[in-house]
Parts: structure tokens; sequence; C-alpha cells
């Protein structure tokens, strides 16, 4: 059977990453015979990193027509994720997307629409959901192990960033070149795990933003968001990319007990009967039902972004189902969307969110910004193990 | 000398308790000579409980008027904290008031005024400053090792009650009788040591309150608040009765690392140079400064009820100084009437709040209260470890 061909556009951090996997023929099924970067100075790199045959593009458009690839991976600058990906959709190409799906649902949902018309296998980069003690949780809570859930938290505050990897590109946390902070930057990953592992999306965001607290930039780097559920049940979601070390502490509570994610351990605090049913039938006044520490065995490393690159291709090749399929991603976009909403109108906002109205507000904050960057040293980091 | 003789007044779960230690003699230089509950199965209770020659009132005046004491513990329900203090300050007795200081900050703003004019030695039952813990963190806090503190975040959720609790008598868990759930029966304890132990009082709070959400009860018993403080670091405190197994868990992240106190430990992940320094000066992009584990030794035992009521003889007698004086009371009051008013206005409010606003809008509360509690069945619960 013949390899997939496929092409990578945008080879920033992650871009460059992605290439020296294919590049280097880690993707079973697959081969890198393409790859596209307005930026030469990037494309230089890719020499030293993939095989001397790949097709170099510095335009778009040539890439998509004229390299013969079957594949994409998008992994440019978070806003051209959608127009990218309906130019390859319509090419009858298969698409894998860095996350975040995009930048605002409008258009990340007109590109969801394409992904179903095209027939074609579409795919994010949600790696963490190959992680698998986020699988384990989810197992746990789907299988209703936890009972119907009263409360989750999200602490992660482990995103730390310096001035300095701020001032590493023009288009880093700005409202025009990325559209965001820390909610489309860093967290992508956990505002997805947090409505993947649970099965609940919020329906109601109150949120409190701060703006270039940490850092001199024009973009969120510190949030706390309170949530509501349809269950009613509660949530909190904290982020921030100036505090260090940060916590990475994900708790869920529900009506057989508590679990929790942190350090790399999941522990289930299993009540052997239903809160519920111990509070309408106990009669001692102070007491609790018997609870159960368990510590949860997680098997396996998570397979990270290789995994869902494979998972990407093997889905193409037999039809193995995806773990993080593409139109999932509008999900933790929704959520990101509904805090920024919340905190420039300064009230409650209700999900789905008005994505027309999160546009027209988007657009203002770009069309005002007179946030100038003083320092940029743009220069390629190393993401090894920071993603 | 003379032993300091002591009355008790409001004999409950909590009374009854003050009752067994100052009558077993186990408070060094204090005698229990007077107790007053207007309940007689209450008093029948104390027999058994105290010395023969105890002398027993059902009338408050009575007990102030003629029971010669020289200083009164008051454990009655909430609401009466400030109204007998202010009595007991007005014959020139020394007070030690359970928590909380009153249900509402104006007339415990009046007690504090009373206090000060009397001279006398009042002192409030924040058992939980005698923990060696807070104390602990305290002192690091304040000693400037943490730095400027950037976040707060404390989950108290292991107050769990079921109904049986809340049907244990008429006035709990009521707008008339309590004034309210959660945050004046519970938490006020963690409300308190979340400003003693950081120094720092909110300056903005917004909340979120659940009412009856987990109980047949009209008041909260479910509850999360987002905070702001005057030098911009945010904050969150979670508390509920209807979790279990709940978390209790208080982050307190600073330029200089951050403490973690969880499962009776507390952690110090200290960094060997300032984050604002490192933001500044790193080149790097990714990177974080060095940060140190530290598990900081706790000496000791919490000293509990017993240590706040030597302590308040002590300082009768000796001039001791106080651990938790009465007037800081208002403090953790101050907060929990914040929380309730966003609740009730759904909108932030800055700190001090109106007093006088809570104070017509908890009235409102209770004359618009329809509330009637089914299944009331009048016990004496036993505290030994719960408060």
């Amino acid at each position: 059977m013949s390899l997939i061909k496929v092409g990578v556009i945008g080879i920033g951090n992650m871009g460059s990453s992605h290439v020296k996997l294919l590049g280097k023929g880690e993707i079973s099924g697959a081969t890198l015979t393409a790859v596209c970067d307005p930026n030469s100075d990037q494309l230089e790199l890719i020499k030293t990193k993939a095989k001397d045959d790949v097709q170099i593009f510095r335009d778009e458009d040539a890439f998509l027509n004229e390299s013969g690839i079957d594949a994409v991976l998008i992994s440019t600058p978070h806003y051209d994720h959608p127009k990218l990906a309906m130019k390859a959709f319509a090419k009858g190409m298969h698409v894998l997307i860095e996350k975040p799906a995009g930048v605002y649902t409008k258009n990340v949902a007109e590109m969801n629409k394409a992904a179903k018309e095209s027939g074609k296998v579409f795919s994010i980069m949600y790696n963490q959901r190959s992680n698998p003690i986020y699988q384990k949780l989810r197992e746990i809570i789907q299988a209703g192990e936890l009972g119907e859930i009263k409360r989750t938290n999200w602490i992660i505050t482990d995103w730390y960033r310096s001035q300095s990897y701020y001032d590493s590109s023009e288009w880093r946390a700005t409202w025009q070149g990325e559209g965001g902070g820390v909610l489309l930057n860093q967290a992508p990953h956990q505002l997805d795990l947090w409505q993947w592992t649970t099965g609940l999306m919020p329906k109601r965001v109150q949120a409190f933003c701060n703006y270039g607290k940490y850092h001199d930039i024009e973009v969120e780097d510190d949030i706390t968001a309170y949530v509501e559920y349809e269950n009613g049940a509660t949530g909190v979601f904290i982020t921030s990319t100036g505090e260090t070390p940060g916590t990475n502490r994900f708790e869920i509570a529900g009506d057989r007990g508590k679990m929790v994610v942190e350090n790399n351990k999941l522990t289930f605090y299993r009540l052997t009967q239903s809160e519920r049913e111990f509070n309408a039938t106990y009669t001692g006044g102070f007491g609790n039902p018997e609870c159960w520490t368990i510590d949860i065995p997680i098997q396996g490393k998570s397979a990270e972004h290789q995994g869902i690159i494979q998972n990407w291709i093997d889905s193409i090749i037999k039809g193995t189902p995806l773990l993080a399929p593409g139109e999932e991603g509008i999900k933790g976009l929704e959520i990101s969307n509904a805090i920024y909403l919340s905190s420039w109108l300064n009230q409650p906002v209700e999900l789905p969110i008005d994505a027309d109205l999160y546009y027209e507000k988007l657009q203002e904050k770009i069309s005002q910004s007179t946030f100038q960057k003083k320092n940029v040293k743009k220069v390629n980091l190393d993401v090894a193990g920071t993603h």
C-alpha cells in the first residue's frame, strides 16, 4: 500500500517539531512530501530536518494546488486554521489542525460543516487526549462510577511563560496575531479535557480575565472562570502564565465520591453508597458515608503528538476511530470564547454564545489595539516537553 | 490568686462541650460558676457535666445580673452574640464569643466599640488559629518569604452535613434563626484564616451562592466566591456541606513561589529568585526559575477550643496577648456578608460593604421567608472532632 503523502503548513515551534517526526519516518504509513511557510528562515531549518526531496513552498495556494499531497497538517498561527482547513477539504485532502480549532467559533463552525461535507478524515492536535491518565478518568466518569457530577475544579497554572517567550515573535499574544493569550495558546488542552473527561459543557460562564497582568502583552495572562452546568453542578477553571511553580490539579466531585488528578496521579475517593441516598436516610446528624481511597493504576505513556498524528494516519488508511475528531475542537473554543465574552461584557454569558457578537467584539479589540511590542527578538523556541 | 468565675450562656452542641471543659477544671485559673439557657432539657444535661454548685439560669438578664461571674462565654445562636456581649461589657465582664462574631457587621461593629470602651478582655472562638500549621503558614507569609501574593485559593468542601443535622433543631439553617448556612456556621474558621494567614482582606467580591441545593433548607449550602485584592491578586473560596469526601486545600501563590496546606501538611515551593525578576531578565523563552520543594515541619498540636479558652483566661489574669482578639471577628464576617450581598444583588460588591444595606436585605430574607422545616427532631449532637 502506498504511503499517505503529508504536507505541513506553518513551520514555527510546533510545525518544526511535526516536520521532524514525519521527516524521520516515525509515522507509519505516512511520508512527508511538502512543507509550506512564508518565512524563509524557517524553511532553511527544514532542510536539516527532512529528506532532500521534500517540496518547499512559500505560498499556501501553490502548496495546496501543486504539491500532490493527500493530507495536510496545519500548524500555522491560530487564525488561519479554519481558512486553510476549508481550502484543503475543497481539494479533497484529509486534515489535522493544531489546537485551538481557530480563534472564534463563527468560522470554526463553517470549517466543521466543510469537513462533514468533504467526508475526509479531520482531526485536531489534542494530544493530551492520548494521555492514559485522562483516558482513565474519562472512562470511570463515563461508566457512571462517580455518579452525577456536582462540581469541577481545574487549577492549571503551570503554563509559566517569561517575557522573552512573548517577545519571540510579532504575532504572539496580540489580538490581531493570535486572538488571545493563555486561553488560546496554552490552556486549550485543559479546556478540551475539562469537557471531554466529564462529558459536560458549561451552560453559563462568568469569567474574570486579567490582560497583560504579568507580561508586557495586550491579551490575557491570568483567568478565573466560574461555570454552571445544566444539571446544576458548578465549576471553576483557573489558568495563568504568570505563576511559577504552577499547579495542575483537576478535581471532580460527584454523588459517589471525588476524583483528583495531580502530580501524574489519579485518585478516586469512592463512596460505598450514593451521597444523595445517605443524605436522605442517615439520622445521626454528623457523619459521612464510608469512603475508599483508591490509587487508580495508569497503564502506558502518553502517545503525545506522535500518537495523534499516527491515529489520524491510521484513520485515513484503515478507518481507526479518531481519538480527537476535528469537529470537537469547537467545544473547548466555545468555552474560551465564552470566557472572553463574559469578561468583555462584564456579565455572565450563556452557551452556546452569540458567535456573531463574539466575532464583532474581537474585531473591536483588533481595530482599537494601540499596543506595540517593544523588544521582539524573533527566535525559534525548543518546544520539547512543553506542549 | 482567686479563680476567674466564668459563666456559659447557650448550652447547645458547642456550649455543652465548653461546660464540660470548664466544669472538669481543665482551664487553669478559671472556674465554672453559672450557666444559662432558656431550654430546660439542656439544663438537665448540665447537672451531669458540671459540679453541683453551678448556678443555673433560664433568663439571660438574671444570669448577667445575679450570678456574680467575672467573665462570660457566649455560645448561643449567632444572632445573640453581639447583644449579649454588649450587655456583658456593660456589666464589666470579660467576654469570649463563639464564632461567628454575629450575623451582620452593623451590630458587630457596635459590639467592637463597646468592647473597646469597656477595656475588658474580648476574644472569639477562632480555635483554628491555634493550629500550628496555620500559625506557621502565617509566620512564613508575614516574614515575606513568599513575596507579594498573586493568588489565593481555598477549596474547603469537607464540611459535609446530612439532612438529619439540619433537622436537629428549629433555628439551624434559617434566615431568622441562624442568618445563613455554611458561611455562618461551618466556614467562618476558614474565612478568618484566609485573611489572617495572608494579611489580606479582599477589596471586591463576586459570589455565586446556591440555596438549599443539597438539603431541604432555605439558606446556602454551596458557595463559590471570587475575590480581588488591593494589590491586584485574585482569589477563590469554595465551600459546601453537600460533598463527601470533601477537600480542604489552601493554596497561596506568590512572587517567591507557592504554599499549599492539604492533608495536614504544609508545603513550600520556594523559588531561589523572585519571579518578577526572572521574568524581566531571562532570555530563553521557555524556562522557569529554580524551585525547591520544602516540607515545612509542624511542631505541636492544635490547642483547639481549650487553647482559646485558656488563652482568654490567661489574658484576663496576666495580660497574655490574645490569639484571637474578639474585634477581629468582624473581618471574616465582613467577607461572608459581602458574599451574600453579591449573590443577592447579583453583582460584584466592594469591601467594606454597605452594612445598612446588608442588614436591610437580610431583614427582607427573614420577612419574606415561607420556608417550613418538615422533620425537626430536636437532639443534641456530639461535636467531638467536628468543629
